[in-house]
């Protein structure tokens, strides 16, 4: 069987170990297709993440592709029908760890470019890829100081295209130009413990909790807007006493929410105390912002995306902000447009991951037309 | 110094650290006493419990004297200002692990006895005692099994005096006449695990939960009467989810009710289940009866106690059913009138646990009025 040059390096890559944070030498392999491109790669090593940062041509505008050699682990291996790092074609699909998370769309990048280069080696601007090793892990060592390095030399990214898989039922039929932002909060209701039999000398923090839980479950944050779904609140833990006979005298509460820009996280901090204060709890309140919530709108680099979309698939793109966050939390900030465009995510961070062969073939002529609607016109 | 009996044969069981279940001879140093007063003891060992069944006279009624050998641990000894295996009088207080729970009232049962019997060697009816040294552990192997074998060979108890600290400030301020009754719910939540990203496709548990336990802990279950406080609602533990990103799947509730005789645990029990299934939750319930409510109301026992109270000390004392529970509620059921006067409960399982010294010796000359208005009169 012939593979085409994608599926061929898509699967060199799956046959790279990279469990978070170990990139395996996946970057390595990139950079030996894209230096002869003319591509100056950089590696960056923060903590024990890999970090490549490749650019062609010093000019701008810079087209950034963004992705992760990382991937999540296997789990038992017997619960996969073949082995994961050895990457098998079966009915038109290629399994294997990362296949569609997200080493088909870095196989796609660089034969993208293999192409486009070929064509219009005297692009304007600059190609670059931006490639970590630490997107599944806890992210602190991988895009989040790559962007900090280029943040300070003052190199710009115009436009980002992260390899992200997007797409819900086919190639290319949603790409994601937004994400929620993700506040965490960390609640302690103090209350005064005691024996069960002398309730009046102690006060039940889950009591006293229970009516200011139940306001928060139930508060409509905001409706959402024409970008985004509403604000979600959800609480990811609660923990108190030990039974027996005692009442406890601590209740903890880790919550978490999901939010659009119609709420900030100053106002979603704010509304909580208020909740709080109107059911009288004595209490500790920490938070933690994972992400602030980022909105490219429609302007070059989507029109580039969802365009080069109908032109290869003859599909009408979806824009669509849901799902969870990723490492353009981290380049939006910059000023930067961002898109996620990447293969179908039915079967990500699951056993037997897979992606249909030729949807990376077709990945990576869109990514081509990007670059030619970007680059050229 | 010259010591009193009581207080002397307090100090020798003290000596002896019989830590729960262990009873380190202190059943034998009594029968010691008892056995020359015509007494006949009955080691029952059940499991890795000692009790004993001592008994003086084969007629009914039988006044039987209860209580345990077994002491709480100390916690770390260099916590207390004295050995807590080593009594000391100090400013007129006796210190040491069980002074006030409960070894001053066994010597204060047996001295008593010793005096009484001096006097009225041909009382009517019979004394007993019934001592185990599992009070403060399980209580599995203990009094439950000697009321047990009692039964089973028809021996009746009429008059149980448990010598547990029912008092306040004073000794025989209070007595207490009745406990109420103690249920353990063990309540599991089924949601619907997922991610916080998605909360559309799961289901909180916590959130679902959140309301009925606000109606739990806000319900009155019923006024109280005459006798017993209102019956009492404590979660005493919740627990669920690991924080991170996921909606937990299941949320764990224990809960106990302290419960009086305008209840039942079927009533309780049902009342319960009528909030949850009212707040439409998908849930598993167990329960655990620890024990069901007694109360002896007014009359021999209970009049023999408050006028030897008097007769000794000039107080009137208040009936009381409130605390924690003892092993009045194994002896209660079979149709006992159960009392339980002891001394000053403040320091029982703390570090410096102390009685007044000369209280041993009120208590001991109160039991003995006891004995004389049960027994003879």
């Amino acid at each position: 069987m012939q593979l085409s040059p994608t599926l061929e390096l898509a699967m060199n890559l799956i046959r790279r170990r990279s469990v978070t944070p170990d990139d395996a030498d996946c970057q390595a392999l990139m950079m030996q297709h894209l230096e002869p491109l003319g591509f100056k790669g950089e590696s960056m090593r923060f903590g024990d993440v890999d970090n490549l940062w490749a650019r062609r041509g010093t000019e701008g505008p810079v087209l950034a592709f963004a992705g992760h050699t990382d991937v999540v682990p296997t789990g038992p291996e017997k619960n996969w029908s073949i082995a994961p790092f050895e990457p098998t074609i079966r009915d038109g699909y290629l399994y294997g760890r990362g296949a569609a998370d997200m080493k088909g769309s870095l196989a796609a990048f660089v034969t993208a470019c293999e192409r486009f280069v070929a064509q219009h080696p005297d692009h304007k601007g600059s190609i670059a890829l931006l490639i970590t090793s630490d997107e599944e892990g806890p992210a602190l060592d991988g895009t989040v100081k790559v962007v900090e390095t280029l943040e300070k030399r003052n190199e710009k990214i115009d436009w980002c295209l992260i390899g992200e898989p997007s797409s819900t039922h086919q190639v290319g039929d949603v790409i994601k130009n937004g994400r929620r932002g993700s506040l965490h909060g960390y609640l302690t209701v103090h209350g005064i413990q005691g024996h069960v039999a002398y309730p009046h000398l102690a006060e039940n923090p889950v009591h006293t909790a229970a009516p200011a839980l139940d306001a928060l479950a139930k508060t409509e944050w905001d409706q959402g807007n024409e970008f985004f779904p509403a604000t979600t609140f959800q609480i990811t833990k609660v923990d108190a006493g030990t039974g027996s006979n005692v009442i406890p005298g601590e209740l903890t509460v880790h919550f978490n929410f999901r939010y659009c820009t119609e709420n900030t996280a100053e106002s979603l901090q704010q509304r909580v105390i208020d909740i709080l204060d109107q059911h009288k709890l004595k209490y500790d309140l920490q938070w933690h912002l994972s992400g602030e919530p980022f909105l490219t709108e429609r302007g070059s680099l989507v029109d580039a995306a969802s365009k080069g979309i109908k032109a290869v698939t003859g599909r009408e793109t979806e824009l669509s902000t849901s799902g969870g966050t990723s490492d353009g939390r981290f380049i939006a900030p910059t000023g930067a447009q961002v898109v996620e465009l990447g293969p179908v995510n039915a079967t990500i961070h699951k056993t037997d991951e897979c992606v249909k062969a030729e949807d990376l073939d077709t990945l990576s002529a869109i990514y081509e037309e990007m670059l030619v609607r970007l680059l050229v016109e």
